[in-house]
This record gives C-alpha cells, sequence and structure tokens, in this order.
C-alpha cells in the first residue's frame, strides 16, 4: 500500500524541518510544502462565522456573553439542541445529528432542484471515512473474481490505496492531458471492457474537478460544478435508477477545514438491504466527531443575506476565493514558462499536474537506484530547495510520460517564492543532467 | 458482525423516541437509555477547564478578550503553537500534534515511573479508532490459520465485532463471576491452549477495569488501577520485551467527552519494521480530529496546583467521580434487593452487569421465537418503561446464564426512576411467566 501524498518524500520534508529547527545548514532556510491539500498550514484564514459557531458549541456560556452575532449564537443553539444532553460531548448516532442531516439534505435540494432524504445522509470525519466505508461494501470473501473499482488516472491516493487495503481490484481510465484533462466516453468503454477479463467491476469513481469534488473553487470561465445527482436526474431512466453515493467535504472548497474532519455521504437509490448493513457496519466507530459534524452544518447552512454575519462571512469567502483564483493563473504562467515543462489551466480546486519532460540520463540514473524518475527528481528537488511536491507516479501517469503534483495553497509571497527555487532548480538538473 | 450497544435494542429506543415526540400514547413518558456509556447524554456537565481551552483554539480571538484564565489561555496557544498555520483547522500528522504526544508521554511516565518515548504515542479518534488499527495488524491473506485474538467474557462489542470484520478469531476466556468478575490464571490458560487447535493465536486483550480502561473511576474500597506497563517493567525479563499496545480515551473517566472523539494508544517493544507499516497503514486515514487531541491534552496535562483554573477543575472532577461512586453503590443496592437478580459490586467504570434468572417458561417463549432470552427480555422491558438496556447474550456469557448490561450514568433522580420501572416490569414479568 501506498499514499504518496504523505510517503516518503514527505516524511523526509518533515525531518528536514526537523533538521532546519535544529540548525542544520542548508542551501534554503525553510520547507514549502505543496504536497498536501492543507489550506490553513500554508497560511489562510480560517472563516470567523465557522469559528465563532464552534467555540459557542464549545462552551455555551459564550452564548450569553453578548460577544457573538446573534446569529452565531442561534446556529450553535440549534446545534446544541440536538446534541445528547445539549453538550457536543455526547456521542451522535452513527449516522450524524439529525439536524446537521436535515440541513445538508436542504443544501443539497437547493443546489440540485430534486428531493433529498435526511436519511440518506451519513455524516463522517472527512470525506474520506465515507469513501472508505462505501468501498468497504465491496469486499468479498467467498469469490475468486474481486471487486473491480474504476478511477482516473491521475488519481488520489486515498482511492487507489483503499482499493489495495480492501483487496480489490484496481481498473484505471486515463484522462485526456491534451484536452485539460478531460474524461472521454471511449476510454471509459476500453477501461471497463479490458477490466472484465480480470474482474467483477461495479464501482465507478468520479472526481469532479479533481480531488475533491469541488462546488465552490471553480476559477476557468465557462468552467461550472455539475452535480452528478442532478445530472442523473435530468437524463431520466435508466440513470435515474443507478445507486450513487456523493460527497463532500469542509476540508478543501474556500473553508479548508482538514483537521476538522467533517464530510458526508449521500446515497441515491441504494439497496434497502445494503444500506441496513450499511449503517450496522458504521455503528463499530460509534460516531464522528460532533464538531466536525459541526463544521458540516456551518458549510451547508452559512448566513444568509441579512444575517447580521452575512457581510463578512461573504466577504472573506469571496477574498479566499479570488486569492486561490490568482494563484491557479499563477502557477499555470510560472510553469508553462520553464523549459520542459507542461502545465494545463487549472480550471479548480487548488492543484496543478504539470509534465515534466526528463531528460535520458537522469531516467537511467534513477533506474539505477530502482526509482521512478519523478521520485528522483522531486527528492532531488526537496533536499537542494526545500520544495516538497508528490512525484506523478504516486497518482498514477500514462507511461512514459512523468508529471509531479503540487498544491497552489502557499499564499502569493511564497508561492513566489517557491516558483523560483523550482525553476533554478529545474534549470540546474536540466544542465546536470542533459 | 454485531455491536450489540448500537444494535437492533437501541435502535427500537430511538424510534419509541421518535414515536413519543409524535404523541404516540405509551405506558411512560420517556426513554431512559442505560445502552451506552455517553455521560453527557445522560446529563453530566463538561468540565469547564476543558471547554475553555476548545473554544480557545477553535476562536484563538478568544485568548485576548481577557475572558479566560491565563493558564486556560497559555494552554490553548501551547498547542496552537504546535498546529500547522497555527490553526485546528491543518491537518497534522498521522501520528497526532508532536507537542500533544509529549504531553501524552510525560502523562505515562508520571504515572508508570518508567520512561515514554513520545515517537510511540499515537493519537487517535477515540481509543476505539486505535484498537482497530492494532487489530488490523493481525489479518492475514495468505495463510489457512486465523489469528486468535483472547477476548474477556463478557467483552465489549468493540472486539467480537472487529474479529469478525478483520476475519480473525475470537478467542473467549471467561471472567469469574461469583469473584466480581476476577480473573484467573488457569482459565487463561485453558482457553489459549484449546485456541490452539483452531486458531494461531497472538493476542491477549485485557480491559481494565471493564470498558474502557479507567484511571480515574475506580469505587471500591482497595481496588486501585494498575498499569500493564509498570506491572510487565517491574516483573522484569522476559515480561518487560513483550509487545504492549496501551489505550486511553477522553470518553469516559470523569470527562466522558465522547463525541470529541480523543483517544491514544501508547506501543511499548513493537518490532519497528511493523510499526513502520503502522505509521504507514493510517497515513491513509490522514489524521485523526484535531480538536479530539486537543481534549487529549487537557485529560493528561490538566491544571496544576497553584494555577488559576485548578481549584474549579479539582471541584467538578471529584463532583464528578462521588457522584458515579454513589450511584455505583445505589445500582448494586437496588438490583441486588430484586428477585432472582444478581448484581456484583460496580468495583470502578460506568457499567453492571447484572445476572438475570429466567423462568423456564420465560425461556421458551423466546427460543419459539428464535430470540435470545435475555434479548427477549430487554425488549420487553423497553417496550412497557421506555427503559433500554443491553441483553448480556451481546456481551458473552457462560451457557445457560442470562445478563444485561446497564450504565450507572443516568443522574441519581432518573436513575431512581430506572430502577423503580425495571423492579416494577420484572415482578410482572415474573409473574407472567412463572
Amino acid at each position: 500500500m501506498q499514499y504518496a501524498v504523505r510517503g516518503p518524500i514527505v516524511i523526509r520534508a518533515v525531518e528536514i524541518e526537523k533538521e532546519l529547527e535544529k540548525g542544520v545548514s542548508k542551501p534554503f532556510k525553510n520547507v514549502i510544502k505543496a504536497n498536501i491539500g492543507d489550506a490553513h498550514a500554508m497560511g489562510q484564514k480560517p472563516i470567523t462565522f465557522i469559528r465563532q459557531v464552534l467555540a459557542c458549541v464549545c462552551n455555551p456560556l459564550l452564548t450569553e456573553c453578548g460577544g457573538f452575532p446573534s446569529d452565531v449564537v442561534e446556529h450553535a443553539k440549534t446545534i446544541l439542541r440536538g446534541c445528547g444532553g445539549h453538550s457536543a460531548g455526547a456521542y451522535s448516532q452513527s449516522t450524524g445529528i439529525d439536524v446537521i442531516r436535515r440541513h445538508v439534505a436542504e443544501y443539497i435540494e437547493k443546489r440540485d432542484g430534486f428531493p433529498c432524504d435526511p436519511e440518506n445522509v451519513i455524516l463522517s470525519g472527512g470525506a474520506s471515512e465515507s469513501i472508505r466505508n462505501v468501498l468497504k461494501m465491496f469486499i468479498r470473501r467467498d469469490v475468486n473474481k474481486k471487486t473491480g473499482v474504476m478511477i482516473p488516472i491521475p488519481q488520489y491516493p486515498l482511492y487507489s490505496a483503499t482499493v489495495e487495503e480492501f483487496n480489490l481490484g484496481q481498473v484505471g481510465y486515463y484522462l485526456h492531458e491534451e484536452k485539460n484533462w478531460s474524461l472521454e466516453e471511449e476510454e471509459l468503454e476500453r477501461s471497463y471492457k479490458e477490466s472484465l477479463k480480470q474482474y467483477d467491476t461495479k464501482v465507478l469513481c468520479v472526481i469532479n474537478p479533481g480531488n475533491p469534488t469541488g462546488q465552490d473553487n471553480i476559477y476557468a470561465e465557462g468552467s461550472k460544478f455539475h452535480s452528478f445527482k442532478k445530472v442523473i436526474n435530468e437524463m431520466g431512466a435508466p440513470y435515474n435508477k443507478m445507486e450513487l453515493a456523493s460527497f463532500h467535504s469542509v476540508s478543501k472548497g474556500y473553508m479548508g477545514e482538514c483537521g476538522m474532519r467533517g464530510g458526508y455521504v449521500e446515497f441515491f437509490n441504494l439497496d434497502p438491504q445494503v444500506f441496513v448493513m450499511f449503517k450496522k457496519m458504521i455503528s463499530a466507530k460509534l460516531c464522528s466527531t460532533i464538531l466536525g459534524q459541526v463544521v458540516m452544518d456551518t458549510v451547508v447552512n452559512p448566513p444568509k443575506s441579512g444575517d447580521p454575519s452575512y457581510n463578512q462571512w461573504l466577504q472573506e469567502k469571496t477574498a479566499v476565493l479570488d486569492s486561490l483564483k490568482k494563484r491557479a493563473i499563477l502557477v499555470k504562467e510560472a510553469y508553462g514558462s520553464i523549459e520542459g515543462i507542461k502545465c494545463n489551466e487549472v480550471q479548480g480546486a487548488m492543484y496543478a499536474f504539470p509534465q515534466i519532460e526528463l531528460p535520458s540520463r537522469a531516467i537511467e540514473t534513477a533506474r539505477s537506484l530502482n526509482q521512478e524518475p519523478d521520485f528522483f527528481y522531486a527528492m532531488k528537488l526537496l533536499e537542494s530547495t526545500g520544495v516538497c511536491i508528490v512525484p506523478g507516479s504516486g497518482f498514477g501517469q500514462k507511461q512514459g510520460t512523468y508529471h509531479f503534483r503540487t498544491t497552489i495553497l502557499p499564499q502569493t509571497e511564497l508561492m513566489k517564492e517557491m516558483l523560483d527555487r523550482f525553476k533554478s532548480f529545474h534549470m540546474k538538473f536540466l544542465e546536470e543532467y542533459k
């Protein structure tokens, strides 16, 4: 099992940070971590409304001190009424707090224009936990053929790692790099048909537009978020009878509240008997963190126009998304201008996946060390500049191509510095191995 | 897979609560849930210090408002300095926040008088998550013989459910009911030797004194908490070279912060190569909730004598433990005085496991319905009184004996009412089936 965004390169980056703290001399003064979508770690400030609600839920006396806007106080009180003993210290049902599940369902209904039953919404510790729970339903002990799970290439390592851990079969379908990582029906058909020789393929994972499903952070002109549930409902039969599990999380978007571990899955058309087993399975984990559930609530049920917190909330949200959009453009332009690098437009989410043309001597050197060439490149980059990115091989790529994944999360000044360090390393690398 | 504390009886209890809300007429006005160790849900108030620290970590502006004691503020600031970007919204390492792991290690050292390396401490979302992660290391795909896992009977359903889910072998060893659920070496030997016919038995689970390991809530005269790590260290070789994983949680004790999902495992003598794999395995879950980690910190690093928060903290802690002690006695005396019920002294933790002598007609009726007799009893109790307990069969019991598990968590008045309802039901039941 591999989990590249927390793999050897990242482990080494943490070690280097500790070496720097101890005064070890390096050709750089800090490590810049562009390996994982961790916005707050890279300097993004939390949304005030979210944190005020959290503080009031943690310490309900604060709802009486007059120090918080009335909508924050009301929000916190509504949630506390839904908690056992009116405390965030009580377990919820394994499915989550009812009032929050209702708010999620209302949010989905409003987004799609199609009904959503709160009973079909299950809250979890981040979207990752729900994704793992859903994939777990496909584990088989009694059959020779593994269940095939179709995942895009490049993928997010959660999928490959979980597929491996659960003894499922990984079925990759390639996204079309030259067409801005778009998906073509033919490729889906090819991948599915080929997989049937080896697997009983039953699951199609779609990540839209990149990990994770972005609903707010879409930057490119003409691009927009498409809800899968809305689309299959609009397509009518037989599509609107297909089993669908959709996920959302508080970790990305404009919130970036990764450490809070809030997320949900909405099931649609799930076989009722399977659903009973699913609920039984998650009961062994008791419940996901109540405070993570609370953050999910603030995301699906934010202040409305006219509420005391609305203006500040909107201003903070807009500022984050505008800044991400600027950095998306900055990254694409900066990488695109470097010799031997191609970078698609960052249309949404918070990542770029540039292609590197590696000199054949570098490829041979890497192979002689029993390393993937892009791993070799990324490790050298880290050791000589402190810039931490993830080799494309951890995400999957067409054979013979090399990439790296970088987030666009370092704040603008740090990002510019990162790009400078990167460019100068890359030029020296090309020179050394040409 | 079964998980009795969240099983059919509990699901029905939740339904009945919803029926009562809708105005359905019942012979009782509320459901009393004594099925799960959920202190806050049963009216216990949170410890002020814990919630103040949490509020400051969630909303760091509160550290500047002057409204909180200085030790709370310092505590929150220390934790925030250990967070990525000084925000609880950033991921931690998968192992947890370093400064909190250090505090846990200091707490263990102080408790045991033996060294503890923070690198051996892994924070998790409650102790359950760590227990599941540790058991996961014993999954085998390539061998015919399952790994046997020795668990006490009665056990806690987390163990049986996880053993089943991971395809391990459950090896029960009986606790001696007549000797206050004590453990005898002979029985351990018997159980181990018998298990070898079927399994490759490698794991011994000890729950001390009852789920979960209680370090604070021990009530019986002459009883005290024994740290396993301390004991095996004092015993010397070969015991002090054995692999040990010890767990703790914020969910029980005097805190009862179940919904926060904080816990840890300390490894001792773990094979270094296995440890590397363990850390890799948990990296696919990214990290446990930061705020759960924060609560763990407040538990292992509480106010010290002389600190501004100390007196209130000590008073609140003592009040909770004193009240639990009173209820432990109340429960034992009340059940012990009912015809056909035997109840051991509740020496620690927050549960009783009384034995019921069921009339043979009741047993026959249950069997004819394809139900366990204690399940039949518990469901009737719930339907006619609203009292929700868990049948002993969900925890394991000697064949031919019947028990139920109840928490001692309802606050004193509610507890008295619960005992009254129980007694009058039990008498009618005996009458009906005699």
